[in-house]
């Protein structure tokens, strides 16, 4: 099981749930990451903690302003990416592209999507792996755990029908041990959180948490 | 093979086009849909020639001004819609939205993809046909019938990996009756054609040259 | 005072509301027209109203698929559009290109925007007129009667820091007759309204409630 | 005279660049920025040269993926900002939007913009400075010194008829000293470029060169 911490915009304070991060990875042995903005990747691979971008251009070098090159945040120290968020929808020609870029940089990519029709079509692009996030379940209080099941064994199905290599996450709905040993019951092998880590009181009890069932 | 002759926002008058289509589709057996702008859709179809909407938006009927609702266009004439152009990307999560949108209002879709990777995503969706769009042929002089024979033929496999039932159809490259017959002996089963029928002196000798090999 | 009478994508019947829109403003001396949406202008023009889009693309004729042509819409009877609608936000150089777009395609211009300061920037860009619609007021149950006028007043007073013969109308916030009146008595010369008519039981007791007080 | 240096997505060594542009600052005593991708902001800043990110959102602290958040590169070290860049193209409402994050986070703001219309609409927004992109000289091998001179005169007049208090940049057609002076007596205060110094053999001599004439 994956755990990818998506510190958003958050004003938390990245070095402090990196570093919490990191230990609990080594502790548990859980592979756990950290996602920062674009201006912290640097300093937050730094602390060695495994870091990945929130979103990378599709743009290759070049001409272009205001953008988040692949290699750019490949060389801060990223070695992954999030591509198509549900906070940073792109053109289905644009997640194609970023997919390229991030693996031009030798980026992981994890692609997201709403539903399982459109987990199917990212998977189709033929990135590393895909995230589920039902609206539903974004942002609120039901946990995947106690939700529809069928929401991410069905984003399981249309991925495996599309291309069996590509790994699905669960993307929403998860804020405690049991909701990820409830998504890896379903077929996921690895979540998505933020608030519940990044905005906590103390984000390496709540990181101590998730890692207990596994 | 289905012939979709896409007027985009050329100069040409669209119901010299749509009665040309009609008696060509008439007098050959071929089938041949116009697609107007929508603020023409309804005089196009009362021509009584196949009409289909360039583009469709997401959403449903409510407070969204500027939209093109796909119940307007059905309303208005019209029996199917492209979605995705390359001249109108879309987000995916739009992308999904629209042929939704489009089935909601008994609509029949083509969604268009700039490679084969893209035509296995946009397969995912559900649509009742995709076209390829290779940039390469887009708007050039290179025909489908003397580029590399690869771009249709692994379109075709990358959407029948992903679903059997989806059409595909050869959406650049197309100027002649024979590159209609190198289209479909690469497994496309219907084309989108635009300004060598919309911009051509005598639209009905063009439409007839392309329907010829059939 | 003009009136504007927004359609959005509503499922009201466009022909019903524009007949008695044509009927109140020949009664009332009134200018009201009404925006439907691309696919229903010319049915609504033919009615004899006047007639507006809700929205045209910044292209010229040409290449272009899913867009909304200024000639399109004043060829099948539409003398004005609406541009940047709350509903269909643009970048800063569409809205200038929409703008000439219509300009070219002789049709008058009315530029939306949120706030004093948007006022300003999209009375820079010269079209007849811009309506301001306050976030506070859009889609609510607070009139511009007994909200708070410094929004109107300040609207009105930025524009003409730009241009005097920029027209501003209230975008927002507009139900009934003493609404109208009120936003006239804050220096609006126009009014956009839109479910207040459109999604009335009775479009044209509604229509004649706001020309009442004029 | 304040000249911008935009690195942009181009691959040379930001901290040469930025090295260079702290050195010919202070023995010039011409004020020189340099403007980095978000991920290269910190590690700029860290030369001591003055360093301004390429676009910030539009959004404050909060769940908001993929986002440039104005907090976060001043955080890093970045003293101001570019917005809209032409590479970069904004909804009005997100200029207005970024515009007002840069200020709360205390990032001094440059809005960019095509023609003299535009100008006066982003003046309109009260930022510190804009920059005139004339389409004819962006990327290209006209300087501003030989092009048509009305085009940044008529900039400054655009700008100082909405706000006199808004500088003008001239934000193309800059690769040497004599443009920069050009631009100076056309009434800007300041000049953007990129390539001229970002893809130099010797960004020193560049830069040099650029601030000889001042």
């Amino acid at each position: 099981m994956f755990i990818l911490v998506n510190l958003k915009a958050y004003p938390c304070d990245p070095i402090e749930v990196a570093t919490a991060a990191k230990d609990v990875a080594e502790e548990s042995g859980v592979r756990i990451a950290v996602s920062p903005q674009a201006a912290d990747v640097r300093r937050v691979a730094e602390t060695g903690v495994e870091t990945w971008a929130q979103h990378v251009d599709p743009n290759d070098y070049g001409s272009h302003t205001g953008s988040t090159l692949a290699e750019a945040v490949a060389d801060a120290g990223a070695e992954g990416t999030l591509v198509n968020h549900s906070e940073k929808r792109m053109k289905l020609a644009d997640i194609d592209g970023s997919v390229r870029a991030a693996e031009r940089a030798g980026l992981e990519t994890c692609v997201c999507a709403n539903n399982p029709a459109q987990i199917g079509a990212v998977a189709a692009l033929g990135p590393d792996s895909v995230a589920v996030e039902p609206p539903e379940l974004i942002g609120g209080d039901v946990s995947v755990s106690t939700a529809d099941p069928d929401i991410v064994e069905d984003a399981v199905a249309a991925a495996a029908n599309v291309d069996e290599d590509v790994d699905v996450f669960c993307g929403a709905g998860i804020s405690s041990g049991d909701d990820v040993a409830a998504a890896g019951d379903l077929g996921a092998t690895g979540i998505l959180l933020a608030s519940g880590v990044a905005k906590a009181d103390d984000p390496r009890a709540a990181l101590e948490d998730l890692v207990a069932p596994l």
